[in-house]
């Protein structure tokens, strides 16, 4: 039976993992019947951002801790997660994906995996097995390709013509503007990507349909 | 256009709403183009548990704050909630239910609404307007059912034989026993109850599937 990890970066869309696209996530895999466990980094969010008023504020919050809320629980710090153990790595995306897997919302353009992000997400890419990323998380397969040295890898983070799909070129991949309930597959490296609320205007339906997609096409790709 | 009022208790099920039902309910009703608003009460949440170690702490958090979360900022105060616009009312269910909309975590078979939960839910219950509640969340249709002067209405929290289904009971009401995915429709009261996480190992799948046949009930009595 194929296992997949999914790693979060929090719960809510300001600070830490969309949750509609996280849940999506688990609820597709469970209906593929295709297991997985829950990983998230082990460290204080970049920041805590009121959802109600939009303002970022004083507390502190732990990924690990928060990402339980939408896991029941069941997760564990993501510098424990054994690549060999998964056949494929997914990450639902949010701010969360630029402020706290990747240093994109602090350096823009300049840019790094966090430490433990690289960690864990390099083994697959450099094994070419599938990774998923929804949203704005594609901006993490973009600067996997570049430290594995791929050039014009296929990713989407939708229309385009925004500050992410800007970054994927200017870090050497392809941009590929696709609608919302359209999935990119890159082949070659196995990379699948969906933009969901990159149409922040989308509706629940549409987010869980862009999910769905992205999940199909790895369902594929696991034969 | 059928238009629905979504009522969350915080973001997390050991202290808030179960978050897997009440996306599950944004998603189907979208799914359904069945339009919704969410509110949550504008107040502290009876307490904040930590999800990876289960331990509650010291700190406070606000209900509408932390279900702004899952509602991406579109949220407002349970009190401003104006039960003539709605067709319907729903309750995601999670450990919210208990500690946060009601009294039942506190007080046991002494539980009462509290006032804001009150003040909106019983206009649709004495409208005969739809009412849904999912998982732990049917022990405010009990409490409401009493206060209506109801005997005997049909509500599920699943197999029964735990505090909830006996408090039901012991409000006079009568505690319908079902499976993970079917529900309890009560089309004298139109009340619609459903178990998912109530079964705490059922899968995502499964939670969602508890919530996709209760709103394909709502959808039947909209009309």
């Amino acid at each position: 039976m194929a296992k997949v990890a999914v790693v979060l970066s929090g719960s809510g869309y300001l600070d830490g993992s969309e949750i509609t696209e996280a849940i999506a996530t688990l609820v597709i895999l469970s209906q593929h019947a295709i297991a997985y466990d829950c990983f998230a980094p082990d460290r204080a969010q970049r920041h805590v951002v009121d959802h109600l008023s939009g303002e970022p504020g004083e507390e502190g919050r732990n990924m690990l801790v928060e990402s339980a809320r939408i896991a029941r629980g069941e997760i564990a710090a993501l510098d424990t997660l054994v690549p060999e153990d998964y056949q494929a790595i997914i990450f639902p995306g949010g701010f969360g994906a630029a402020k706290n897997l990747c240093t994109f919302a602090d350096d823009g353009l300049d840019a790094r995996l966090h430490d433990d992000v690289k960690k864990a997400l390099m083994p697959f890419v450099l094994a070419k097995k599938p990774v998923v990323a929804i949203c704005a998380a594609p901006l993490l397969l973009a600067l996997a390709a570049r430290e594995a040295g791929y050039v014009k890898a296929r990713i989407t983070v939708g229309t385009g013509g925004n500050p992410l799909s800007e970054a994927i070129e200017a870090w050497g991949q392809y941009h590929f503007p696709l609608a919302v309930d359209q999935a990119c597959l890159d082949s070659e490296n196995r990379f699948i990507s969906t933009p969901a609320y990159m149409f922040d205007d989308a509706t629940p339906a549409q987010i869980f349909a862009s999910v769905q997609v992205a999940i199909a096409a790895l369902r594929e790709l696991l034969g």
